[in-house]
């Protein structure tokens, strides 16, 4: 007797974006050996599965207790929030926002109550939410959660995310470094990677300054003593090109722009975001809800694969995904 | 009757490293229709030929007047600075490093006295030239000299250079970023660029705070009143990527790592840097002088042939050369 696969509830995302269709298409793709299931509308679904010519059948249910997960099959948790009306492919809709704000909760009690081994999120749209009044439930919670890019063998942690330049600073601590490491070290073994090789950037040019000598170094010397496999101040400009080429499994960038001019640069298609720090698993793609394009089948779906093969590995407890 | 092309003249660097070698391999490729004039040691110009296998026979000049251009032959202005026995490939040596330092002065007098129409810097060996006593003589001048990096379309002028970064933001005024649009719309139409797109960073994630409303903004607009084509602030973590694409010719970066992890993260091979701000044409290669695989016919020419290529192409006011 084999333990059945994790489950990862994948949200379809604001119903009038390209979300829908990337998850569709992902799937088709096979990601993963776990067992899918979709939080949205299920005639969505189905419009996506004809747009995307899938193969899958669509079923409705109520409740995960419904779920038989068979092959070829979505299986589509679906409160019924929507009518047949309110959706229009493209246009701003606060019902639909309002809707996919729903899904979100329902997604994350499931992952809060253990039923569901991880949740992805397919992109919402920030104007709709706000037209329907709910608030964006994503942002990072500043040393609590962290975003967490990945982007093939390019992974980096933010230790800060949407402040000024001038309070990053403030933030560059000691403590808050090597908590930030545990945490890291934490979540990855427990994901599957044995022995996670942390590298942490210095903060100035070639890693030589008052932060890296009062603050990174020590923080890094700390976390190796207590057996975490952690390397730096490394120069920032030497850092994320080090992480791609293999020598770090993944790597601290102090602030937001740090981490990300060098995922963005390097490679924007097929990254996906974890929320490091929660108390379970949750992911999302960086990309938003495309109005323009949604509907035509021309989206790119490989940021919601990459979500979704993180996503199965990680609950599988295998490591990252192979690129 | 056609005008004589314009001369580049390139320093061979320290004679222990790579310099020599990497110059050969990247002329034996051809570097434009330029005439190259080499400056250093001609029996280490010799050997490096040697290595490389390339065809070139190697005539050592003491002044520029005797040089003849032929094909097929490399001129090496010679001092007669070393003798047979002063070079052990692989070695810092005090005698090699007063001898690049030397080499360098009389590239840069050329270029100063209009002999020459652009000079090019192979590797030098900071431990060889401090162990000579001579100084760096490379270093960025505040507000006055600028590193250019280049590795192909993305092009990245950096406002500020190795200063902390808490340093940066006194740096990040209206007129120091409004001077130096100026500076690089002068330049790149001196070289050959007819309307330089200049993409101008952000400091701030998204490009949204202080300095962007107070600062960067206002260069950019004073900039666009007096005609050039100057955009931003854009978002950092999205310009280095659209540089890449072609949305620009060249962006400014405020502070070291904003340009240096989107130049060393997207592709490190075949970067090369021009100092902006110098009263004539002066390039280099970001890398140095590996002694340790130095002599072994292994070093990697591509960023020279690209200092070679771009000097050329700027020297002749063709822009930049075809990556």
């Amino acid at each position: 007797m084999s333990e059945a696969p994790p489950i990862v509830a994948t949200m379809i995302g604001d119903p009038c974006g390209i979300g829908p269709e990337i998850v569709v298409k992902a799937l088709a793709e096979g990601c993963g050996d776990v067992r899918h299931l979709l939080i949205g509308d299920a005639s969505v679904v189905g419009a996506a599965v004809e747009l995307a010519r899938a193969k899958f059948a669509v079923r409705p249910i109520r409740a995960l207790a419904e779920a038989r997960f068979e092959p070829g099959c979505l299986e589509v948790l679906d409160p019924g929030t929507l009518g047949p009306r309110d959706v229009t492919v493209g246009r701003v809709s606060a019902v639909c926002g309002r809707a996919a704000a729903k899904w979100w909760d329902m997604a994350t009690a499931l992952a809060r109550a253990g039923e569901v081994d991880a949740i992805v999120k397919a992109p919402v749209n920030s104007e709709a939410m706000r037209e329907a009044g709910v608030a964006a439930q994503s942002g990072v919670q500043p040393g609590r959660t962290f975003l967490f890019l990945i982007t093939g063998p390019l992974r980096v942690v933010h230790l800060t995310d949407h402040i000024p330049l001038r309070e990053v600073f403030g933030h560059v601590r000691k403590d808050a470094i090597l908590d930030l490491i545990r945490l890291i070290d934490r979540s990855l073994r427990q994901w599957g990677v044995a022995a996670p090789r942390i590298g942490v950037a210095g903060l100035n040019p070639h890693a030589y300054g008052d932060e890296e000598r009062l603050e990174i170094g020590p923080a890094v010397e700390a976390a190796r003593g207590e057996g975490m496999d952690a390397q730096g101040p490394v120069p920032p400009d030497s850092l994320f090109r080090l992480c791609a080429e293999g020598a770090h499994d993944c790597v601290i960038a102090h602030y937001h722009d740090q981490g990300h001019i060098a995922v963005k640069t390097w490679r924007f298609e097929g990254n996906c975001a974890v929320m490091l720090g929660e108390p379970f698993l949750r992911l999302s793609v960086a990309h938003g809800t495309a109005f323009d394009i949604a509907g035509q089948g021309r989206a790119d779906h490989r940021s919601m694969a990459s979500a979704l093969r993180t996503a199965a590995a990680f609950a599988r407890g295998e490591g990252f995904p192979a690129a």
